[in-house]
């Protein structure tokens, strides 16, 4: 993307989850997500970092105001998400299940309803300091 | 504490967990823990740091073999907390609110026991990358 | 402080500041300060850390509410600094030359002005990823 | 970009600067820039990371020498901003408004009249932990 | 890559290596390689960060189960790398000089013999906090 | 220590060791020493922070210069270990077992030859991100 800029704001929420598919056995779901399975949940600290990216207004000399892209992921995300539990908490993971993936897709659509069309956006979610997913690859 | 030195080893592990004293009306609970009062739990990756402090072993080179201090930390915390909701499922905290002060306490105990009293025993637990306890001080 | 606990509690702020000593010639403070002298200012993204110590609270579980604290930073330290010229906005440093170690102590006596006096404080100021200042020692 | 290799070196810099625009009232200018208008100017930790692409050199087994990179970095980079004020002492700035993004696009610009037009460059800017920019996306 | 999700895996691993091309004189090697060709070796805490892209599994909501990569990443890269000599210990290197560059390389090709061909595989190999490779590009 | 004050410094260096124990047999150390005995040497990122403690010059607002202190970092430690192997190529460590622990002691002594002997010296040496020692304690 020649001719165009990203800018990339960093926020964090942290939640209660567990991973279980009901269509699955508790067995399947044990041997599958091991202790991601533990019926009285866990949970994590989430990094997350959205990156825009589209064409900078020459003006201004933003491509768009780090004050209203913060306000807007705390309105869309961490409201909704932080010190919640992501499973009985969050209508969006009553039927989905809450992996870093599914989440990450959760939230660029939020995001995606709220940001200019003119803007590209990327997802990445870290789920521990180890491990991490980006959305759209 | 001069000629003395001292290994830090660092480890993590993510819980769920809700602060919540049974002794308060559920309006008191609210009021004074804000959102970490979450009825169905939050949660986080937690760092814990465990610093050692005795005199060197000069054959060795080592104050403790930081292979069998990672091993008793795996085994006396990492096994029984990670993944796990700290109220449910942990029998420390059926009586003793999960607060991060509570928790570095009860490490600090857990290890206490296991490692020759020789050493002198500090745990810093960081709960998010904004907050951590230090026990003792 | 056997039986003791500490918390420690991170915010940041970023400032343009610049050493100068006026009872100094030019060319001794070009001489002494170097690059930190430049005459239009330079900057910094401050983080700080402070760390409160004393008794639990063993009803709540917590030495001090980190809202509290976080508030009470916000309030005497980020308000008053954070994107501000040190030097010509903030009245403290008038007549004292804004180095970490001096900024560290005017943030020490601003938060002991503001908490307990049963508490014990201690500053942490990263200048930068490489310099840091710790009062009191 | 299939068979191709980058590297990515790490450099950083500190600086006051303001942003405001000369062609809007001073009204204009706060209500848009909010504190980053303040007058006597703040200042930031620039953390600069610049990814180098293009095809190993297979005699060597660099894609390009990090010493030689770190050294045009510093001569065209470190040299006239650190420590500076990017609006009163840099002379790109004098008609450009030092936002992330346009500090990132001039760094590109001086990169990439230094360095050999077989390489792909791009720019990462950090201005605080949580705010970046990418040029180009 | 629309419609497609990445993620990501963190590991590390401890090496001493040298720069050495046995094509060139002793001296060619010390001017080009400086201090990274001391004959005796010198070392890295090498961070590695595995990048995989493909398509969402649906019904789990995992595009890689992580206990499944960080355990190919352990068998293929940390078991024969971690404390070890790359140049006189690993194979790979036997003829190859172990750059940063080429152990990418060599990483990359280890791990897309054992992954399913539909993912993408991308690496990014941290050998200090400020020098780092990503292959492919 | 009230009315004290404290300046940290952080500096890095890239060494190969090895430990082995002369007096010990082969299979001792190799039982002992683990993956760290490995006779072709491993190696590590070393990230050293020294701590300054005495008191404040209140004309400068200095407890000593960074600079000044970063120099004596370079000339002591880094110009005499970076890009070494520290078993054969540094004469501190010929009789004595460089780990972790031995490592902060010798630089705490060269470091105490050279500074001020008002000031109080503490050195942190990380030999991994997990694993650190503090001398004296």
């Amino acid at each position: 993307m020649e001719n165009k800029i990203s800018v990339v704001r960093k926020e964090h929420f942290n939640c209660a989850h567990r991973l279980h598919n009901n269509d699955w056995t508790d067995e399947q779901n044990k041997s599958f997500y091991g202790k991601c399975n533990n019926p009285n949940y866990h949970g994590h600290n989430y990094n997350l970092e959205v990156t825009i990216t589209g064409e900078l207004n020459k003006e201004s000399g933003y491509l768009i105001d780090m004050k209203v892209l913060s306000k807007i992921m705390k309105e869309e995300v961490l409201t909704p998400f932080d010190h919640k539990n992501l499973n009985l908490d969050v209508p969006d993971f009553k039927e989905l299940i809450p992996t870093a993936e599914n989440i990450s897709i959760v939230i660029y659509n939020k995001l995606a309803n709220k940001l200019d069309s003119k803007f590209n956006i990327k997802i990445k979610l870290y789920e521990t300091e180890r491990n991490s997913v980006i959305y759209p690859a």
